[in-house]
């Protein structure tokens, strides 16, 4: 059978992440890398789980069984009880659990996105977003968080395209890829674009509690629903995840909205995995309330010695005419090379002579520009091998403005 | 905001499952209940669980880190060895797993349904079946197992709806809702049709192993493979999972096909949810490995010998004109009323009088048929239970042709 002639028209967006096909050959011996954004497996909580599952197990089948979609109530409450701390006030009908929050944005993108559609995302942009949403066949527009395109710009973009405008997707807190936090002033710009277009804001909480320095930023739902009231009246969507902070494996990350938001994606999972497992919820919510503060605060003094490190290095060795960003927080550095310099093609030269690695930036632009940029990240690595590192890095891309010149 | 304007095309296609609404009123005390068909948590391997969460963990902090999307390759290895004694040779690259079956069931619908292609599936099927490939906006039309269609009947009605015909869905052995298995002969007409369509045949294995009596006939991608050799010229996409065996809350089930189907798959589930829960897999694995045999083999014995106190007090209880089911495995007995009664009126008037719950059978029919049906479940009621319930029932019947005469 030649499968490939039945398949439906949206299996045409999906392709292989250029990234994870990559990271198989950065996973050799010898390779000094800053190239997988994931979180140091040192630092997971790895006995306060051991125990949690044995207590969540202890006479208790039902850790076994099957549970309801919205997810286990005591972490829903515990969530409650967070998001209250991060300015949001809500009940445990405003919430629904996910299985990490890759999840909810496929769900979000499978609730809102008709073909033609448009999704307004950053460039760049999560890679991960555009391809939870590729599967719906939307149509990107560029997300200008200074609010320097008026939102009949937008629409008129969205109409050509066949559809209309139906969410703004933003990492809001230290993004992947880049680093940069959106300030105050960015999240009302983009709840005031939101409002003119009248879509929906998914504001991508992933890095949130990884902050390192500077003053916290209100969340994009805090601060809409301080303009308005209930968070019924709310168009921002928040998704959150304990990726970051206590576990990736066990998938579990949450969804805040409004009620009919919520209702729709909870039938949504009942008829796509029925619920996140039963037992990583507990175990999570166990972990959770015993000491969530005081776990992340250790996990945030390892990063940030990484982060400072990495800062300072790439200070000391890049050539004139490279830029950086300086992130308050999360995983990554962003890098934007002279304009004459491609990312992949630096990484194919990396991994022949200074055999360090790092994502090239095109992948994360949904336009595919963005190719003289390059993903750094620290959260792997200890200061000796990003001194290391950042050393080779540097001497690279001297050697390759030479060759260019 | 007014989400519902902003919602995709397809939200219309999904709704609160009836059955999940009506659960919430039959988990009330005092009601005997034969309506939920989920496992009975007692036969859980629960000890057996614990100590493999434990050891998963044991210095092992990559239990709780990412892992790949295809995933966890022991478990993948593991299921190889099984297939293969289910008369399937095929290779961890014809492997991947899901969160459990349901996930196999929606993510093959996003793989092959454009809106308006046709899905071919039982009249009654599995509920959730419906629910999965609705969210792709499908047309569905009736799989008939014995070949008494043609597949140019099932073409034209195909095209009159827009599209193709894309797959038939069905469980072969003792499905949810009938508790009927398909024979030999019938499998094979399947595939015929299949091939006569040149769609992709998707085989819901989900109770499989939950066999009390009778030979077991080979899977249908057994069949097939005898057939026509490799697994790579093979149609059908076989769905296994461990929910009715070990644990249905670990959400832990996979799918074997061709690699050009399993490749789609994994990048579907990559940009969906990035993989099913890491720890999850490696005790599965565990617990699998230390004797996966032994204990399914309790299990059936249990349900055993409640699947024959329920046909003993069927055949004891039940009014003339009213027909049931003889299954050989699984959890389900379905049951045909007389003509002029209706299973949702029953169920309502059992709330009343008999408090004894089912399922009514009209939500397992695509058109909206069946409503002369109900589906008991044997799994989580004793047999003490099971003859106290079926008595009720033969009142309550009894009572509603009388009522109707």
């Amino acid at each position: 059978m030649r499968f490939e002639e039945n398949f439906a028209t949206r299996v045409s967006r999906l392709k292989a992440s250029e990234i994870r096909e990559l990271l198989k050959l950065l996973d050799q011996p010898g390779i000094l890398s800053f190239a997988g954004g994931i979180p140091d497996p040192a630092l997971f909580p790895t006995q306060a789980f051991g125990q949690a599952f044995t207590d969540a197990l202890e006479g208790n089948a039902q850790a076994l069984q099957y549970s309801v979609s919205e997810g286990y109530l005591p972490l829903r409450e515990w969530i409650v009880s967070e998001m209250a701390r991060n300015g949001v006030t809500c009940s445990v009908d405003n919430i629904m659990i996910t299985s990490g929050s890759q999840q909810a944005l496929d769900y979000l993108g499978k609730l809102f996105l008709s073909p033609g559609d448009t999704a307004l995302v950053g460039w760049p942009t999560y890679l991960g977003s555009l391809a939870a949403f590729n599967a719906y066949e939307p149509a990107f527009d560029q997300l200008s968080i200074n609010g320097n395109r008026a939102a009949e710009d937008h629409q008129s973009k969205a109409a050509a395209a066949g559809g209309q405008v139906k969410f703004a997707y933003l990492s809001a807190d230290f993004a992947n890829p880049t680093g940069e936090t959106v300030d105050r002033q960015g999240r009302e710009g983009v709840l005031q674009l939101a409002d003119a277009l009248d879509c929906a804001v998914i504001e991508d909480a992933a890095y949130q509690s990884l902050r390192y320095d500077g003053a916290p930023v209100p969340p994009i739902l805090a601060l809409e629903q301080a303009q308005k009231g209930s968070i019924e009246a709310c168009r921002t969507i928040y998704c959150g995840s304990f990726s970051k902070t206590l576990s990736p494996g066990l998938r579990v990350g949450w969804v805040v909205a409004a009620t009919p938001v919520i209702k729709q994606l909870v039938l949504m999972k009942q008829a796509a995995d029925l619920h996140s497992a039963t037992i990583n919820q507990m175990a999570i919510h166990r972990v959770a309330e015993g000491g969530f503060d005081a776990h992340v605060a250790g996990v945030r003094d390892v990063y940030r010695r990484r982060r400072d490190a990495m800062l300072q290095a790439l200070d000391r060795f890049m050539p004139k005419g490279v830029r950086w960003t300086k992130p308050e927080g999360g995983m990554f550095v962003w890098v934007t090379l002279p304009a004459e310099l491609d990312g992949a093609d630096l990484l194919a030269r990396s991994l022949e002579t200074e055999k360090v690695a790092f994502v090239p930036g095109r992948a994360f632009f949904a336009d595919g520009s963005g190719g003289n940029s390059i993903r750094l990240s620290f959260s792997c690595a200890d200061e000796t091998m990003i001194a290391e590192g950042m050393a080779r890095l540097g001497r690279l891309i001297t050697a390759a403005k030479v060759g260019q010149a």
